[in-house]
């Protein structure tokens, strides 16, 4: 295990962000929501085709939705932005940001000057059941998914955990849920731009006791794209570059309940605590955070593994209104995948994204302080056993 | 793109390989030979379990054929490597030396000091029309895949393009095949290993004129497996480390017709440049080399496009001797995709596996010259469009 990192020896920013909106994208295909997202990037940064170097994509599920493989090689030719080198990252849900920290590895590493970061996802042309299916194909072969373990049903299981434990309530748990939902309406690329009410997510329909839907993402289409280089260079392309300080990527038991405590994400926790120390960061420093809510009880679970709230005092934070838009420490300022939507490949890509904007104060309606300088995003595969977080820092002149 | 790439910023070794036999495996899982070449590759590195920072798959088809995704969580899973870093990485049938580029990259950023690649495919489990039709899913869906185009149909473009503009014979693609045959004789973990006459090569089903069934790699399973740390940690685990001195990385169009000329595999071309770049080296500082035949023809293709013969000679060195085991330039003393075998995602890894031990003079039978010291890899996914060129170089003392 990684006991010093030597210190990236490049320093890496993002000197360009874009995304398509999420939602059901019916007559879009993964190429072309990879694509805008690519371009709109390509724009904000300032930069021409031919410079690329290297092209991510994150992606979990386009050999079986789309039928279609090396996804990144169609994606060069879509936008011939020959001969940069290019693959796909597949990490499950979490496939967004591996794809970012291997773009980062690729410019820091010195091979690299120049690399488009891309994750996306075409999720809806498939039906409910079908997709919950295949999304479940992360989980355990024999131990979860042969039994029809889905990732809504080891949710409901944490959560009812954290009831029991914590004191943790329902109330709780929507909060996050309105929240987020709150935070979507000021965000004109989320996929559910409407306000909902405690009520209405509390009689929500029961997907698996206590788990209701509204305290689950929705399924969405969409893709998000973040363009690298080294930080010395960053002056060439923006006024506004943003650094990517600390990275952080680790396991755990793939099964929740071979977890030495099944209501402790550890991977999160290691990824935090290296992404701190390659920071040199506490979780003090942190002003903002995108976390991987995909059920809204994972919000509250992260930001204690995480390091901001003590474990078992999520739900007080999230009930004093710290993580709220004008909190001390707002949380899902982009409305989360809870409201944003979880294209899942392109998830991890769009936490960068938005943080970026939140950093560059281009955040809009949504806007937290001017002041924020430091962000960070937890972007977790298979349920919790994979899990990345990026910690991104405004470099101001 | 690349101008100039820095060099790297910290160099990297191999210190331990290993793979599983090649072949019809039939009561192995994927997620067992993953298992079985990492454990070998282990042992031969003398590694503690413990100590591994990240680990990369290489795999394409893992989502359908054995409707698992996030595979490298599996694995770690699998062989408790927690709380390592892990993905997957998908490049169609260079996904494997993507795996070992980005293996690389974690160690020479700094993020990582000890990184298990491993690349592993299984296929016959699935017959061989629907097998044929997912392997295609990598062509262009709406100028290729869509109107039929397979694998087998492009190779046959391609050789009949050879045939007609360079005065290669049925002979000579026979001959290339014929030699790996040899090859794979004499090595245990190939998956045909038996001789085949001119004649019976001249002979076999057509498959898509003039592209006849023994001048095309067979389907198999299988995986293989290396361990990468910093050079200046190597001595801690092997006497003999192999340095990885030069990566290339390139893509282009994705349709074989819009190519500039699509007798010329220009992705191939760059990445072999960018490598020799990096590894301050031109074609003729190489010893053996292990390339892309999954079609034979595509051997004779490849060693003129990395520089090894003259545009349209490369099957004059065939005819010559010259690439044979005892020749002046070796190529494909594995047997390669063509006799070992073309688990794909295991491919890219299996050829750094052969030229480790061609390098450190553990080859065997197929040992070719105990001087040797500097081998080639090509790697390449779709038809050609995307290119993986690694140097390898042993370190003596």
């Amino acid at each position: 295990m990684q006991e010093a990192i030597l210190g990236v020896l490049r320093r890496v920013a993002v000197i360009g962000v874009g995304m398509t909106r999420f939602g059901k994208l019916e007559d879009r295909s993964l190429m072309d929501l990879l694509a805008e997202a690519s371009i709109k990037a390509m724009k904000d940064a300032g930069v021409d085709y031919e410079e690329f170097d290297s092209v991510y994509v994150g992606n979990m599920l386009g050999s079986v939705v789309e039928r279609q493989t090396a996804i990144a090689t169609a994606l060069v030719d879509r936008l011939s932005l020959f001969p940069a080198a290019a693959e796909t990252v597949e990490n499950g849900p979490a496939a967004g940001a591996s794809a970012v920290k291997n773009g980062f590895q690729a410019v820091a590493s010195g091979l690299a000057d120049l690399v488009l970061v891309v994750g996306g996802e075409k999720m809806t042309s498939l039906d409910t059941a079908t997709l919950t299916d295949y999304i479940a194909t992360m989980t355990h072969p024999e131990a979860e998914y042969m039994h029809g373990a889905t990732l809504a049903s080891l949710a409901a299981l944490l959560m009812k955990l954290y009831e029991q434990r914590y004191g943790v309530t329902e109330e709780h748990v929507a909060m996050v849920a309105v929240k987020n939902h709150r935070n979507a309406l000021k965000n004109p690329y989320a996929h559910l731009r409407r306000e909902i009410t405690l009520e209405e997510a509390l009689q929500s329909k029961m997907v698996a006791e206590p788990l209701r839907m509204y305290y689950s993402c929705p399924i969405s289409d969409g893709a998000a794209a973040a363009i690298l280089c080294p930080l010395e260079k960053a002056g060439k392309y923006t006024d506004k570059p943003v650094e990517i300080k600390g990275i952080g990527h680790a396991t755990d038991y793939q099964t929740l309940h071979e977890r030495e405590d099944p209501a402790v994400l550890k991977s999160c926790k290691y990824a935090a605590e290296q992404a701190y120390r390659m920071a040199g960061l506490s979780p003090k420093g942190i002003d903002v955070a995108e976390l991987h809510d995909a059920f809204s009880i994972l919000e509250i679970v992260e930001s204690e593994d995480v390091g901001f709230f003590k474990k078992g005092q999520g739900h007080l934070a999230v009930e004093q209104g710290v993580t709220e838009l004008d909190g001390v420490l707002p949380i899902n300022p982009s409305g989360g995948l809870k409201a944003r939507g979880h294209p899942v490949g392109a998830t991890g890509v769009a936490q960068v994204v938005e943080l970026v904007w939140q950093l560059r104060g281009e955040a809009g309606e949504r806007q937290i302080s001017k002041n924020a300088k430091r962000g960070l995003a937890c972007n977790f595969g298979g349920f919790g056993n994979n899990t990345l977080v990026h910690i991104l820092e405004a470099i101001r002149k």
